[in-house]
């Protein structure tokens, strides 16, 4: 797009308003002037349809009232959730959104921390896998799950509440053995800890539980060998699941039917992410639900809040289990653990 | 963020470089200079870290490489989906994307508009049906769905085609009488075009059909209404659904099965989108597919074509159909319609 030449400048407006140039810059800018001045400079304005020259106003004050997301993807229901979250967080701020969604390519990542850098956006929030990324101290950065280093605030769920809370409910719901099913990222990061929250929860209630556990891009065949090696006689010796994402519950639930199981009846499967149909009908399967609108409202927070002289390295939000299906209905009065 | 004030200016970089200040701002927008100059001032660009004002160079070129998208959110699988596309397309060709993703907030929708305007963006993609958005004639906008007016390019899937898809494939599949499912928008819109072409397919057929049709915001009971209607001694009158969407024929699904009836022995139903679980797993059902990397590509390849003397008004593109579990399989070797 090319401007239109003919375009009204700010020196336009002074000589149609018959005042000096730098009175427009100040109404333009907010500035007090005498009323009369004021009132020629907005008729002027209105008259000639001077628009704002953007970034001549962000050369002036160093904001842009931008930020960025760096997000895997919004094509996975996760993602595309926090996102949207994010989004209207930060317009409810008067921020705009600059988004990145770029599943593996790590060169345009650190391209938006260099525009951090040259002020062309004002701060990032990022959940990136880009285990090379590289965010210099002093660059306004909000990480999701994973940490970047102690000066960079990082916002999740309490992954190892979550955890736990899902061998509780297992128990709960009358599993006598259970597994930990999980597909992730070797790199250290917050949802790592849904394991150890799981194993806690186990031995908290004597529940007796195995693992199995594959790295991103391992084959999910896996979890099959596991399942055929836990059958005697058509029966499968392990009656609940807890598995890391929803993704994976859904899979898992399928293969457990492939393999002649029924789900809840035989098997139980609780997952991790809280996705529902078609982003807001009903939940895909029984899961842990993250606050996903708080942990937005957190990073956006965080990110903008720029009295706070030391900002949390880490911030855990509650979670909750929401029952979908794939797990017995549990009694209405709830049992309260007396 | 504040500006750290002891960043290097250009003008550091020429009293570095010894050269005259001109010298590196041609160097900076790449225009020619000689040789041993250009290595000079690249050398002290490098010494001192300069990182370039990129509100000084939007200004200059009056080029954001930024294009928005006005999409209502990123949550539903549709959005999402597109979201993601737009991006990768836009990236491909170094631009990045401003995401305005609100459900419903019109006044935020036209200030993107304004920006266009004041050259914050190079351009817009907007799917919304905010019914009073104005776009001006000039501003570099592409619609998806919906038709802003005639200088404004409109991309979308080939709707009637796939209305008719869906009639054809439940005649092919032994329905002997169907229905159309429809919520929707009143504003006139691409989408509408479905039920004329499912009317279409049913009549090249000769397979009768009804229509149960709402508008956004009215209540579903109206199809469980009609359902029960055309129930006679527990046996459903009609043996095949097309719904307008694939939300739609998840709700469908279950409210046939909550009557009593099998799907896809009883009632097959097919949906349109081709939304899949976890953005990559399998279709939630039978559905015609919208071509979203196809669209996302046409939506900024129009966008951002200059040469262009004269922009297509409508461009639709192909549509697929993919079996997903609520329709009868087909035999193996399609019937060719010979």
């Amino acid at each position: 797009m090319k401007r239109d030449n003919s375009a009204p400048t700010m020196k336009d407006v002074a000589r149609e308003a018959g005042v000096a140039l730098g009175t427009v810059s100040k109404v333009v800018n907010g500035i007090p002037v005498g009323e009369s001045y004021r009132i020629r400079v907005e008729e002027a304005i209105k008259k000639l349809n001077y628009q704002v020259n953007s970034y001549a106003q962000g050369l002036k004050a160093n904001k842009t009232y931008t930020v960025a997301l760096l997000i895997p993807n919004t094509r996975e229901p996760f993602f595309g959730l926090l996102a949207y979250h994010i989004n209207l967080a930060l317009l409810k701020r008067k921020y705009r959104l600059l988004l990145l969604s770029t599943d593996s390519d790590m060169a345009q990542e650190q391209e938006y921390i260099t525009m951090a850098k040259q002020n062309k956006v004002d701060g990032i929030i990022g959940l990136t896998y880009n285990p090379d990324l590289v965010v210099e101290e002093g660059i306004p950065f909000v990480s999701i799950d994973r940490s970047m280093g102690a000066k960079i605030p990082c916002v999740a769920s309490d992954n190892f509440a979550g955890g736990q809370l899902a061998a509780e409910k297992l128990a709960d719901l009358g599993c006598k053995k259970v597994a930990f099913f999980r597909v992730g990222s070797v790199l250290n990061n917050e949802p790592n800890k849904r394991k150890a929250g799981f194993e806690n929860g186990c031995l908290s209630r004597s529940l007796p539980y195995e693992m199995k556990i594959i790295n991103t891009g391992e084959s999910y065949d896996e979890f099959e060998r596991f399942l055929l090696d836990h059958m005697r006689d058509g029966k499968l010796e392990i009656d609940g699941v807890f598995c890391v994402t929803d993704g994976l519950a859904y899979f898992t639930c399928k293969l457990l039917r492939r393999l002649g199981l029924r789900v809840p009846e035989d098997v139980q499967v609780i997952g991790f992410d809280g996705i529902r149909y078609f982003g807001n009908a009903d939940y895909i399967c029984s899961t842990i639900v993250q606050p996903v609108p708080d942990l937005a409202e957190m990073c956006v927070e965080l990110l903008l809040q720029e009295s706070m002289s030391a900002k949390p390295p880490l911030v855990c939000l509650p979670v909750t289990y929401a029952y979908g299906g794939t797990t017995l209905e549990s009694p209405e009065e709830e049992d309260k653990g007396e």
